[in-house]
């Protein structure tokens, strides 16, 4: 007989079919056995009132997390999990397991130290929980391609092996390449401004790595990054628009696609307004001292606290759950970033502050090839690293900006976890290298 | 005057249009002048009838790959190139270029040699037909993607900083890890194995390195590999049947989206029979015996030059560009491989060769833990770096197979580049780095 999934069972009531996965959880109860099934989609509840059905398992002592094949007949069964039950079961044991996971994946939730989640994730991430907030990742990084691919952006898969370091030459991973010194990329920016000049538009989905050596809830060491840059725009405003639109698909996406995983998680949906709400960095700065009588003004800097009573405001007077914060000092950013040209101490640059907490960063940067001369300057870095970047604009940019949104982060802030690894398959921190 | 792509010029005849990108070539004859621009999705002919149109170039010394924007009136003209003409030009120079770039752009073939061209790559991927190679790599990946997710398949991103070598310890690029040791991956084989445990059906698109001291024109030393594992499989067979739907629906959309690519670099479109052929490993070397009477028969592999005569044979036995070999010796495949069970010294793995040249490798792997601890004591390998990956199948994982696509590989192969740095953004070898 074909195998059919367990998201399919219910719309096959009084037929037999047959399911295959893994044996989450065997209850026996007055003589009537109780079998969760779960496979790469759901769980289906199986009940076993014959002793005989249940002898494969017992032939080949195989307990939770075998895997087996399920025959049974399918009986509506409102009180039961997703509204149906197998029924006159037929199993056959694909691959038994007799030994018991280090921590239960049949509780609903997952009651472990994070150490012990995490040093099995192996196991632990076959937890509907744990697998949910994966899943999610995968249904963002299908919108954010969707969304771009639609705005005739072109998909780039970047070098990660690079000669010298993105931004700064801090917190960067040193490598041997056969006998040389490289490193890994610390971000595609420089790569996908170059490619501005060859496509104007263009996005990637892949690693970055930052040898950060924080310990913090917030901070791994390799991450997704979804970065996004264009050409032929105003100014960071159209960067802004763009953004939006990405955002407002991903959490479109979950809402129609993901609603078994919305539940699980008990994620409370944001509202994204068709314009997101904006203030400038300086106004913010202002605000607060009028509000809540803290001099911040000329920090050159929103400090965690002014984020979260920005993201109030925002709640408050646009019921906003996001929040774009522009014109940021020129000094706290990198050397690519366009100043503000009224304003040339503020940048073109902006955060996205999601329920208060930074989410996103972007601007505009720099595209005059003199400028790029006078930043790097600037900023006393040399030329000569940066020379196949400046490139680029030797030979013609337009005016560009883009984006960058880390995918655990916003896997994290949305669906509430307290820690990013939580929201990561296969965490990289500064203890943690497997699994 | 909003902007539209040059793509869509054809379609607003008689109309004024404004277009922007780079000036692409600007040609004298006659008193007449013919600019070309090209945007991120095409070029159009411009033609200056009067001098004064082109003043603004003139004033600010504005060359090839400077970034203008022109207004035009779209005129219908069978002769130029795309059928369409821009007349009675208003032309804004966005960013002047003065330079000119060390291999011209605007001409039909790149005529540099591959250093050169690689060396500048920043700037002659602009060039149409480079460009057009590259395009065709985001059409592979969109539909790639597009084939697994329509079959259930998940998309998982998985860590690229590893702490033990995938697959032998050998030809794995080393690095500082916060003072320890660490590895860049391989290949995603664990993970994504691992993840079979989680999804039952998983592709990741994502980046593998490997430090082979190979300095060829088939190797690189950072890729983009194109990633599928699977459960609950019959055997190889059945990992064959969903690559087979892969390659078909890749040709395909190119076929459909990707016409002016095809054309540009003239592919000639490969064949996919609805069941592509296969023929078993001793088999092939029994054929190369009889047909050519040179006697492979007993080497543990195929040589190129069996290959080739494989690649022949399908063409014209099958009419097929496409071939299946099965049932490579144990010996020369990884340990977690699975045998076949009728001959245990072959496997129920498998090559897919394209045009008489290996594109693809896949088959089925061991499922059962047992096999696991056999055949790493088998290979004499440690068990220690491999517990993590083991966890998975102590508790339980269905029988699974998948397969990888080097993505740079199949747009060599399909395009007909001699080098495989041609068919890659931003190549890494040996000697090369930057950019």
């Amino acid at each position: 007989m074909k195998r059919i999934r367990t998201t399919e069972v219910g719309s096959h009531i009084g037929e037999r079919v047959r399911i295959a996965g893994w044996l989450q959880s065997l209850r026996q109860l007055g003589g009537v056995s109780f079998l969760v099934i779960r496979d790469g989609w759901g769980t289906i509840q199986a009940v076993a009132e014959a002793e005989a059905e249940l002898a494969t398992l017992q032939q080949q002592e195989a307990g939770v997390e075998s895997v087996v094949s399920v025959e049974g007949l399918v009986v509506s069964m409102p009180q039961a999990p997703g509204g149906v039950e197998l029924h006159d079961l037929r199993i056959e044991v694909i691959t038994p397991v007799a030994e018991v996971p280090v921590v239960p994946l049949n509780k609903p939730k997952l009651s472990a130290n994070i150490t012990t989640l995490l040093d099995h994730a192996v196991v632990t991430n076959r937890h509907p929980a744990r697998r949910a907030i994966l899943r999610l990742g995968a249904g963002a990084m299908a919108s954010f391609r969707a969304t771009l691919s639609a705005k005739g952006f072109t998909e780039i898969q970047t070098p990660k092996i690079v000669a010298a370091a993105t931004e700064s030459g801090a917190n960067v991973f040193q490598l041997d390449y056969f006998g040389r010194s490289a490193y890994l990329a610390q971000s595609p920016q420089f790569y996908k401004q170059i490619l501005v000049g060859v496509y104007e538009r263009v996005f990637e989905v892949g690693p970055v790595f930052r040898a950060e050596p924080h310990d913090t809830t917030r901070h791994i060491n390799e991450y997704v990054s979804l970065d996004a840059e264009f050409g032929f725009i105003e100014n960071h405003f159209t960067v802004m628009a763009v953004l939006r639109d990405v955002i407002a698909d991903i959490l479109k996406t979950f809402s129609e696609s993901y609603t078994p995983e919305l539940n699980l998680l008990r994620v409370q949906m944001p509202i994204v307004p068709s314009e997101i709400p904006h203030i400038h960095f300086s106004d913010a700065q202002e605000w607060i001292f009028q509000r809540h009588r803290i001099d911040v003004r000329g920090e050159p800097d929103l400090s965690p606290q002014d984020e979260r009573w920005l993201g109030e405001w925002a709640q408050q007077e646009f019921g906003s759950d996001f929040l774009f914060v522009t014109g940021y000092p020129m000094r706290k950013r990198p050397f690519y970033t366009h100043p503000d040209p009224a304003r040339p101490e503020f940048s073109n640059s902006f955060d996205l502050l999601f329920r208060g907490t930074e989410l996103v960063t972007g601007g505009q940067r720099l595209h005059r090839y003199a400028d790029y001369l006078a930043a790097l300057e600037n900023a006393h870095l040399p030329m000569e690293p940066f020379e196949s970047y400046l490139e680029a604009f030797r030979y013609g940019m337009p005016p560009h900006g883009g984006f960058a949104i880390g995918l655990e982060r916003l896997l994290m802030q949305l669906t509430g976890v307290p820690n990013i690894r939580l929201a990561t398959t296969f965490p990289r921190d500064l203890a943690r290298l497997t699994p």
